[in-house]
Parts: C-alpha cells; structure tokens; sequence
C-alpha cells in the first residue's frame, strides 16, 4: 500500500521542517563524528514518529501547537535513530533504509560514539523547544515522557537479546517486550503532541493509548515484513530474523499451533547464522502453515482499529490532521515496507 | 595524598544521598539490565562530581539548594558512569575501579544498553528535581547544561579515538580534547550547582570556569597517574594508555622536547598491543627524561590554583563548602588514584 493522500501530504511537509531543525542544531566538531550520527538520518526513513507529535499537537490544539511542536518531533527522530544506530550493532545487521549501517561504514567505536550523541541531542532538542514559544513547565513534562521512552527502550531491548537466547517465551511475553522495544517511543510521541496542544490529562492520556496501540501493531507488522517482505522494499536482508532465531509473534504462535513434529523441524531451521536460503523458505512456509501471519496480522489490524476509533472521542480542533492520524494508523499494518 | 579533611566529610555524606537516590530511581526489569548498568556505581568511585555540584549549590546558596541540588548530583553520576561503560568497551579496557568492565562480565550488547539505560536515567534525574522544589524552568536550564555537556563528551570521545591512528596531533589539540571529554561535564557540574543556588549568570559562569579547569587538571593528572601511578591504587592496569599508544599530554611534551633519536625511540615503543612490560618502562622512562611529567603537572597545579581563587571572587554563603571545593581543586592534581 502506497501512502495515503492525506497523511502523506502531512509527511513530506513536517519531514522538510524536522529535517531542518536537525540540520541547524546537529551540527559540531569533529566532522566524522556528525555524519556517523546523520548517517542513517540522512539515509531516509519515514519520519513517522515526529509526524504522530505533529498531527496530535495540530489536531488538538491548531497550527500554533503544531509549530511549538517541531523541536519536540526532532527529539524523537533523534532518539530513534540513536537507538537504530546502536540496535544495528547489538543485532550485527550490515543494511538498513538500503545503505550499509553507520557501524558498517564508520566503524563500532565511531557508531557507538555517534548513537550516543544523538542520543543527547534528542535531549537537546527538548530544551530548544523554548524558543519555539514553549512554555518551561511544558518541556519539563516533555523531558519526562522522552527520558521516560528512553528508560522503557532499554528494557525492550535487553528483554530483546535475552529472548535470543532462550526458547521460554510467551507471545505475552513478546508483546510486552515490544511494547517496551517499539512502543513505549511511539506513545511518548503522541502524548508530547497532545502535551503541547492541551495540559488536559485525559487527552494526554488517550494519545498514549493511540501511540500504544499503534507502535506495537506498527512492530507486529515490521515482524511480519522481515519474512514475508519485499527486501527490495524494506531495504533490509531477508530472513535476517529467522537466521538470528528472533522469537517474533510469528515464531511464537507456530511453535504453539503447529503439529509437534513439525514445531521440532521449525525450531531446526531457525537461529542457525549458516542457515541455507531453502532451509529458511521452508521456515517461512512452516509458519504459514500454522496460520501465523494471519493471527499476527488480524491483531495488529484490531489494534489500528482500536487506535483510529480514540481520536472520535476526542475534542479536534483541526479535522484534517484528525484524519491524518486515522490514515496513519490503518498505514502502519498495511505498509509494504 | 589522602582525602583533605572539610571535603572528604562531605564526599561521604553527599556519596549516600546520590547513591541512595540512585538506588531509589534506578530500577526496574529486567534485573540483568539495571545489575548491568548499576555495575560500576556499585563498584565504588570518589562522586566528585556530584559533590561539585553540591558543594556549589551549598557554597552559594544553603542548605536548602544543597537538598534540592541531590536529583542534579544524581544525574550527573549517572550520565559519569554511562560513559564508563561505553568507553570501556570502545577503548577494550577490562578493569576499571578494581572489577571486571561492564562488557566483561555482562557481554558487549548489554553493555551498551546498559549505558544507553544510564544515560536515560540521568536526564530522567533531571526532571525528578521538581520533587525536590525546583522551579520548571531551573530544571530547563539544567536540562539544557547536561544536554550541553553530552554534546561535548561525545565530540571529545570521538576525538580521543581519531587521536589514536596519528601522529599529528598538538598539546593544544590535546588539551581541546580533554576538555571536551572531561571538563565540559566537570563544568556543567558546576554550572548546576550555581543554577539551583542563584539565577545570577555570573555567578554560573564562574562556576563554569571553576569547573573547566579543574577538569582538565583532573583529566591530567589522570593521564600522569595512567604511566606512574600505582596500579593497586588506580584500579586499573599500568601502561594501558601506552600500550594502546594514547596521545597524552606527556606523550606529546617528550616527542616535542626529546633530541630525535630518542623521540622516535619513543615513537616505536608505545601503541603496540605487543608491547613488553620492559619497553614500556622505557618508554616510560624516556617520557620521564624529557621532562614532561614535571611540565605537566606544574600545568595542572596552576589550573587547579586558578580555579580555587575563583571562589574568592563569590558571594559565599557557606563558607565550609568553599573550603571544600578549594581542597578539591588541589586534591585532583594531588590524589593517587
């Protein structure tokens, strides 16, 4: 699915004004260790997660929140890509977005360097909001829910490499694992929106809803991708997950449905680096077979449902940007890349 | 030299308040991720740092901006020991404070979450400060100087390891290093605590000075304590920064004022992994005869006197904390471990 008119027009305009707030504050010395850091930055991505805090500032609260509302959407582009820069080199993956990874091509001791330094100029980014006409008590809750993102990333992410190691694992402990990995960033991006737009603790409380739903349907449908994707279109290796033997919703629920002997041979071919390219397509095929995908992707689709249907109980002030954020709900389940 | 006596009483009552603010905030699952992060806070450290940052709160401002300085303290060890960990792993050091490194004993991924959670944390301290009475946009500043000095440590790292693979590198260069990867935290620690104490700006920028130079004095006498230092009292292997060929201050000063021979004799011992303990006392030796040692340290004794004269020019309205932080501008170029 291409993106949608509505949501799509919202993207290209905040990914010009997200960009160049990165552009003007991200810069410094030594020159290496800036492009290591907008290595992937630069290398594209949907600015999906700045949209979600620009629409939600917009849609409660008008053009004048949606302005206040860009240093606070750099924050969270910068965040996640600190945490894709450092993710790529825990998970030893080579291409992301279609170019080698800031590791790949800077080297590890630079890319972690580089990880941490957009890790605090997302930081950064929060305090600069005040000259965006941001009020001090504001951005103080802003750094709450960003600091607050960043702790729960960690914790998905340690909960992430030990389920690598380990076949005990739920698809509730999955879910909570994603949650925490993908989720919890997605949550703060509409909750900063909605901060911006209104200090109402129930709207504030509904974004977080909305954000939840939607980073971990948006996380069920990135899992879905890295095995029955288009490599083509996600820029990524196929069947990287699978060699890595990454316990994803897919994974969990065959191991469960399938007939035992057949979960045996499941469990055989994945987790192995020397895996061949057969080995891994029967994999793909086994999971099929137990109706996986279809599971996987009906729950993420009554997520997104679940997601667009808050925004009707909220108070919209601009109903285009309300609509954008329907659009890009339905999108996260439905993107082929 | 031991610990002088006004500053060591409040080294080991403010180390309690920080270490138990960070026992308080610091947690969470999983266990492996906070036992990780938490490695090295555990494993000692003089929290000078954070008593700079009280003992600026207090010099200036009382007893209560000392109490509501305490979230700030926190903050700026957490972020201390962030750094720790990721440059154990950069620079492949295995001990450190007399332990393992965080990547020996948990593995390297874990390890750089385990920064990464730490370097949430700190800016998660920050916002924490408003429980302790600070006022919105106090807390902004300060979100803004440790966000500053994040910036600043991670242009310093990146420097310190381009350093490493050439010759062509200057004192001054050098010194514009430290001073990112050591002073600019130092400085914002003292920035913090002036900030919580008083708005007056310059007083914060006094501060600030106070902190730059005795974190490059520090980061001097660490450098000298790194080639002559004892190891049982450093915690850390000697001729570790010789070995790895680290262009220190002392390096630099000998290849400069060393007749030729005997700098290219220099030259060809240090910065071999193979190096035999024989060569690198000679080196050592070498470095010794060039005069450097005395030329550094004299260097950093000057900086510390500077920065303890800056106190005479402050309104101090705790007069026991000023002598504090005047016994610890000298006991940084002082100390043996």
């Amino acid at each position: 699915m291409s993106l949608p008119p509505t949501l799509s027009k919202f993207l290209s305009r905040y990914a010009m004004a997200v960009d160049s707030f990165m552009r003007d504050h991200v810069r410094g010395m030594p020159e290496t260790l800036y492009k290591a850091g907008m290595h992937l930055v630069r290398a594209g991505g949907k600015r999906l997660r700045p949209a979600i805090v620009m629409l939600f500032a917009r849609a409660l609260g008008g053009v004048e929140a949606e302005y206040q509302a860009i240093p606070l959407a750099a924050a969270v582009e910068l965040f996640h890509n600190f945490t894709l820069i450092h993710d790529d080199i825990i998970d030893r993956d080579e291409y992301r977005r279609g170019v080698p990874t800031t590791h790949v091509v800077y080297g590890e001791p630079m890319a972690i360097v580089a990880g941490d330094l957009l890790h605090a100029e997302a930081f950064r980014a929060i305090y600069r909001a005040l000259d965006y006409g941001l009020e001090a008590d504001v951005a103080a809750r802003a750094l709450e829910l960003l600091a607050w993102a960043a702790k729960r990333v960690s914790e998905g992410q340690a909960l992430d490499m030990m389920f690598e190691s380990t076949w005990d694992v739920t698809a509730r402990d999955y879910l909570d694992m994603i949650y925490l990995k993908t989720g919890a960033l997605i949550e703060a991006s509409a909750a900063m929106g909605a901060l911006v737009a209104s200090g109402d603790e129930s709207y504030i409380e509904a974004a977080r809803q909305y954000g939840r739903l939607v980073g971990v349907a948006f996380q069920i449908r990135d899992d879905y991708l890295g095995v029955y994707g288009d490599p083509s279109k996600t820029g990524k290796p196929v069947y990287s997950d699978l060699r890595r033997g990454k316990k994803t919703i897919l994974v969990l629920y065959a191991l469960e449905h399938l007939p035992s002997e057949k979960a045996e041979r499941l469990k055989s071919l994945i987790g192995r680096e020397g895996a061949s390219e057969e080995e891994l397509e029967e994999a793909a095929a086994l999971i099929r077979e137990s109706g996986a995908p279809k599971y996987a992707m009906d729950l993420a689709m009554e997520m997104a449902r679940n997601a667009a249907s808050i925004l009707d109980e909220l108070p919209i002030e601009d109903s285009r940007a309300a609509e954008a954020l329907r659009e890009l709900a339905s999108f996260v389940v439905e993107r082929e890349k």
